[in-house]
């Protein structure tokens, strides 16, 4: 095993080098969703490439579809680049996905400097990428290329999945996943993802879990085109009237879900779950404070953080047809589409929920006696992940942080969705780990998106350690 | 009295010449809601004026304000353009509303020809404003210029009010109006207004009654800016449920208002006002299908007619604030304002509606135990109006009606506000009329807005005979 201090002092020498290679890849302005910077995704992919040669990587650039855009102009979707570092037989695969595009930025959306600078400013990097998701793919480069100047064996082989379209959708990423599930995927033994963030700004920790999501729309016709309230109301049904009832009885005041059945498809809470939020690292009422919110639905941290992360939990977004601009409108909506969607933990599933979701509405509906046209869908649904915490292979991510920080992390979840998790674990039927790097107040995908310059390096060091603690286990 | 067989022989001789003035009006696209066009409402004044002095009327334009336009720049307002032919001070004073403005039109908006022109197709004048509201505005004209070529002496003094802003919410009119109590004003015995619609397409009615108009905001905020449902979800109490809650309160499945104490304020139906409803040629099937509803509230042609007219209803029109774009959004909305209208009839008076309406939420409110901030406003509120259909001023319209077509009119009202109204009943406590002489089916505000050619030449003679009829009355 190499000698930590030494490896850390080799990595805090080459400081000024891993900036000047952030700095590059932030300048690359690689933003997905603008077709004026398609080329870029196309120029960062390569630029990458290059990084990965040197290291004595092989790459290969997997040819992805077209795209068309909201205006008609198809576009070429960026590559996905599959880079291999060694094919020892002897070794285990890690394989690494993280991104190369990044979200639209501007100065005129409040950025204080230029987005596509790579600014140093109180032991900050500011730029957009610089935590998502530049800086943690960067931060692999370095760790590979120390452990390499060390003259250091690195115990494993290493694969990585580098896309240009996350920030949009991940278009073509997927099919080009299950195309290589026999190939490319098939010797990877773990796969470590790091494009999320610490549950705080002083703790790291190691993420294991994802709530799922379904999405729905209920739609209610009254007639053919809007009316004016004055000439017609009174003599029909009002849609927004239905519409309203139907989304008041989906969640109680208090934030219980009053869908038949939902509840009862969670998995049972177990006493060592309890514990171990128990010593998570959150305060709630910085977390309050942050949302400026009056006041949260609970008290309790563990109740809080199972909320977000343990339980499902329903959100109303809107309505699509009725009228939603300032100042006031006398019209009777012709058609409206209430939009609400569950976020869904193990063990529940998709299908068995849209059953339950629509089976109640549609019991909701034959109550309400509205002769209106009515029509419950669901637009899209995505399953929880749950990696196994206790798997040698986060043991290995916990040893590396354990040696970079003296402490033990935290093991959290997140309550949102990063699809690519599921999509690896169902292909590879192995473990899969977030290790993030970036901190909670990083930015990203917001105005002045920066990354610590200690979590860079600390990440730095966290990912090399986590290279070599690997050769010692299997997941 | 003029010969009926000789008044209606002139006026069908001047058909051509009466076409022609439409024409010239149509022609000049005087929008209200477009700056480009502001211009082009000055124009149409001008040239209506010179129309009224034709006939010797002594005309002055009133000087209106500026109007701040929603991209910041400034315009004039277009005068108010009074006119007065005949001071008798033996006679009584007839004042005549109408306005001189028209909506927004467009090829590309679907019209079949250009909105701009007069087109003459299968016995239909169509064009902007050929019956919203210059072809009754010219059949004035055309009615007074008859008379007057036939040597009858009119038997009233004439006051017009012509406005050119009505499309755009009538701006400074009601002030010029109050400042003219006094003086313009001070010695009108009746005022009629031919601005509205009869209610099918062959039978002719007169005008008594408009609903009044209460609109508020239910405003919820959460916390300080939109939230990820995934990130978020779970922890706050989502405002999107507290509204949605709130406002199926509102009103039943079956329309009824569930607001403590509107119901109450309804002046009680009479048994002879049911008889006026029962003789009403109205086809609540052609209603239907016009509307393509699947179901009225009622099959009942009284009831149907009632709720438009006679008892107030509740729309629920929209939320601010919340996602209302196509696709899905998966957010938690900071803040949602929702807004919904009565419209208010006799006895109701928005002071006391407000607070019905203001106690009855607040008293929900309580009872939902929120710790989101609520709040809930009026931000305008008009009066209805009801006038005496049975005084000697509608007796004159019924005559002149009787006279033309050989038919009684119906009494009818409008579910919908025409202000100004209002204001010309309040200002001089004298009986108003409305007047209509275009069809249901003139797609007023729509695409190929028409006026039958039948109905601006009949709407043309039964002014006539109308101005002739008001010597015999006194309101």
């Amino acid at each position: 095993m190499v000698d930590f201090k030494k490896l850390s002092d080799c990595i805090d020498k080459k400081q000024k080098e891993f900036i000047e290679r952030l700095r590059h890849a932030v300048e690359i302005p690689s933003v997905s969703a603008e077709a004026d910077h398609r080329n870029d995704i196309f120029r960062m992919i390569d630029w990458t490439q290059h990084e990965l040669e040197s290291l004595g990587a092989k790459c290969e650039q997997i040819k992805n579809g077209k795209q068309e855009m909201p205006d008609g102009t198809v576009l070429d979707l960026p590559p996905v680049l599959f880079a291999t570092l060694g094919n020892d037989k002897s070794k285990k695969t890690l394989c690494i996905y993280g991104h190369l595009d990044v979200q639209p930025a501007a100065l005129s959306d409040g950025w204080d400097t230029d987005p596509f600078k790579l600014i140093e400013k109180d032991g900050k990097l500011f730029g957009r990428g610089s935590t998502d998701d530049k800086g943690p793919v960067m931060a692999w480069i370095n760790a590979i290329q120390t452990l390499q100047e060390m003259k250091v064996e690195i115990p494993i082989n290493i694969k990585f999945v580098l896309e240009g379209m996350e920030e949009s959708g991940s278009v073509g990423l997927d099919d080009i996943l299950i195309k290589h599930k026999d190939t490319f995927l098939s010797d990877v033994e773990f796969t470590c993802i790091s494009d999320s963030y610490w549950l705080g700004k002083s703790k790291p920790c190691l993420a294991y879990g994802l709530r799922g999501l379904c999405y729905y729309c209920i739609e209610i016709a009254v007639c053919q085109q809007d009316l004016h309230s004055g000439v017609f109301g009174g003599t029909v049904h009002e849609g927004m009237s239905d519409l309203c009832w139907l989304m008041s009885q989906l969640i109680d005041a208090d934030g219980t879900i009053k869908i038949e059945g939902i509840n009862e498809q969670v998995a049972p809470v177990t006493d060592e779950e309890i514990e171990l939020y128990k010593k998570i690292d959150f305060n709630i009422d910085d977390y309050r404070n942050d949302l400026k919110a009056h006041k949260l639905v609970s008290d309790d941290k563990v109740k809080i953080l199972m909320n977000r992360w343990r339980f499902p939990s329903l959100s109303i977004h809107g309505i699509e047809g009725a009228f939603a601009g300032p100042g006031a409108k006398t019209v009777i909506p012709a058609k409206v589409i209430g939009k609400f969607s569950l976020r869904i933990v193990p063990n529940m599933e998709p299908k068995a929920v849209d059953k339950c979701v629509t089976d109640y509405l549609n019991k909701l509906w034959s109550q309400r006696k509205s002769p209106n046209q009515f029509k419950v869908y669901p637009t899209k649904g995505s399953r929880p992940w749950l990696a196994d915490y206790k798997n040698p292979h986060y043991q290995a991510g916990a040893k590396a942080i354990e040696t970079v920080f003296g402490t033990e992390p935290d093991y959290i979840c997140e309550g949102g969705s990063i699809p690519v998790t599921l999509t690896f674990q169902e292909l590879t039927q192995k473990n899969v780990m977030l290790l993030p790097i970036g901190a909670c107040d990083d930015m990203a995908h917001s105005q002045n998106e920066k990354i610590n310059i200690t979590n860079y390096m600390d990440g730095t060091k966290v990912l090399a350690v986590y290279l070599m603690e690997l050769g010692n286990c299997s997941s």
